[in-house]
């Protein structure tokens, strides 16, 4: 791939080279960490592999990317190799992620994650297999805590040794993604998700956790913390972007290109800003519409809902905020210091998120 | 209380004053937390209320008071106040068993900690009351887990700037901790504990984890990481004797001292040394009455275990192997540095825990 393929609706070609940087070293932590353990005694293989696979299989590193470009930014070394202080952070961004997996999967009793059994589902059928004392869901559930609970140790660890400054901002992540997790599980149960409600979910669990704090996490390990407020003006409304086109998707997206089925999010309540928009703009017929958000329900009840986004106006709305934080992301790369590739690469992946159809 | 109340059985008086500072400490962090939090989006209240709750209810804070002494040891200044560093890793050690606590509590399914429900069964009640969407179990379930994070991080953050010395010591603490557990749900789910297996689990979950690592913590915050050694020495057979001494009162304890049903342990089903002594020593007709270990049974069927627990010698090797690492652990102390107050608690706390009654 050359840069020249990176086209609006295309993530940038950097990302799978500092994917396939990111993938090796993580091999190397996860098998060196499994060994470890599996020597002490061979029953903490089996987590510590699902944890592996778990992380090993997955995704497009989109953090180990904001964070190498935070580091690029903030004058890092641009060499790939043993002076690149943001590789290690990019691996414990991922290790991190595993652990919001592990625990979020088995929180909404997820059966797939990546085309592979959930680890919580994995350790629920060893147990029925192994024919073990106790249920089978519950002990799933409590080896998917623990696996999630050694990711976040792990991801700890391989972050090492930082500034006060870069911890301050790991530490902001972390603190933020749990407190976002928090606020959509509550939003989820109460169902009548306000627009700000949706916003601040949106903000913490996703652009935050996926854009801002990545991008500042590299730009404290380059020693220029400094950055954070530019980097924020710009990832914040990349984020956003990011999540909007998601629930836009989540609503909308054609199951071919998404994977998903239509109107998953719609089934599952999640407490969108989509969906909290329509509600405070529906007629009372619209909004027993809309009461169906959140329970198992026909293609066609799906439509229907669809219908009343489109017609209160918050597709439209949606949309239209999506282009204008695409519009204010653009801008905010100006004040940032001049590394041209970054730029390029950063302006190509705010489109992509905008634009993107799966 | 004077230190001339501290008895063989008694911990020693130095425990309530360290464990008063620590509560006034742990007191503003969770408040400052509590309060950020909460402004920020008001349903943050109740996670961060719960998690203070639990921090606040408990226990003899005997973390603390190792990391104390540990510090104490290695040198550190004496004088309470802004200049000791153990203090903040105190109260690290204690919102970390609030994790500990918050995830085990729900992978057990326990209805009650410290005569309080549990944060699961806290939140499972609110989503029934307040007829929220979905489960009111996977709710509570889901909370709790959260909740757990939540301390996990705050833990690490209380921690604050340490040395990659004092990094290290709370790195291992934590993972063999998360390993420990995983070995003991592993041990209670197959239900046929080896005593190597036991002894692995009481070593990385409780003895390392409450004694080696708090002491080991102390020191190197004081800059005496070469201490972790003969702290180790001592601290491993102290903390082993704890358990065995818990394992024997689980299955022995008098209620009335315990607070704890007659034969709790048995009933869970939980992998102690104590059991699986009974069970390589077993004959046929002893081993049929042990398989009745991990299940619900009447207090005749208790009596009939503890009958064979103390047939087959179990009882005897267990309360002998006490005895012993209450000796290695006071003959440890002379390696240490000659600190007389700090080795009197020390070697109280030794004596009190290879002795208790509770």
């Amino acid at each position: 791939m050359t840069a020249a393929d990176s086209g609006p609706a295309r993530p940038p070609a950097e990302l799978t080279e500092i994917a396939a940087r990111c993938e090796a070293r993580l091999g190397e932590i996860l098998d060196a960490e499994r060994r470890q353990w599996s020597e002490l005694d061979p029953s903490l293989d089996e987590p510590l592999g699902d944890l592996a696979d778990m992380v090993m299989s997955g995704g497009k590193r989109i953090r180990p990317a904001y964070c190498r470009w935070g580091w690029l930014l903030g004058g890092g070394d641009p060499e790939p190799g043993p002076g690149d202080g943001s590789l290690d952070a990019g691996c414990a961004l991922e290790i991190l992620h595993a652990f919001a997996l592990a625990h979020d999967d088995m929180m909404d009793g997820s059966l797939t994650r990546r085309g592979e059994p959930t680890v919580w589902r994995k350790f629920a059928e060893r147990h029925r297999q192994r024919s073990w004392h106790g249920e089978n869901r519950r002990f799933g559930d409590a080896a998917a805590v623990l696996v999630g609970d050694m990711a976040m140790v792990l991801a700890d660890r391989t972050l090492g040794e930082v500034t006060a400054a870069t911890r301050a901002v790991w530490n902001g992540l972390r603190t933020e993604l749990n407190m976002g997790q928090y606020l959509d599980m509550v939003g989820s149960a109460q169902q009548h998700p306000t627009a700000d409600g949706a916003r601040r979910i949106i903000e913490h669990k996703t652009a935050r956790y996926t854009v801002v704090r990545p991008l500042q996490l590299g730009a404290a390990l380059a020693g220029s913390p400094e950055l954070a407020g530019p980097l924020e003006r710009h990832g914040l409304p990349v984020g956003l972007a990011f999540q909007l086109r998601d629930d836009v998707l989540g609503a909308f997206g054609d199951p071919r290109a998404t994977g998903k089925p239509v109107g998953d999010d719609l089934r599952e309540g999640k407490p969108t800003l989509l969906v909290a928009v329509a509600q405070a703009a529906a007629s009372p017929a619209q909004r027993r519409v809309l009461d169906a958000v959140g329970s198992e329900m026909d293609n066609q009840t799906v439509e229907q809902i669809q219908q009343v986004l489109v017609d209160t106006g918050a597709l439209a709305a949606v949309n239209d905020e999506i282009e204008d934080l695409l519009r204010q992301a653009l801008h905010a790369l100006e004040a940032l210091p001049d590394v041209p590739a970054v730029k390029e690469a950063l302006a190509a992946t705010a489109h992509f998120v905008a634009e993107r159809q799966t």
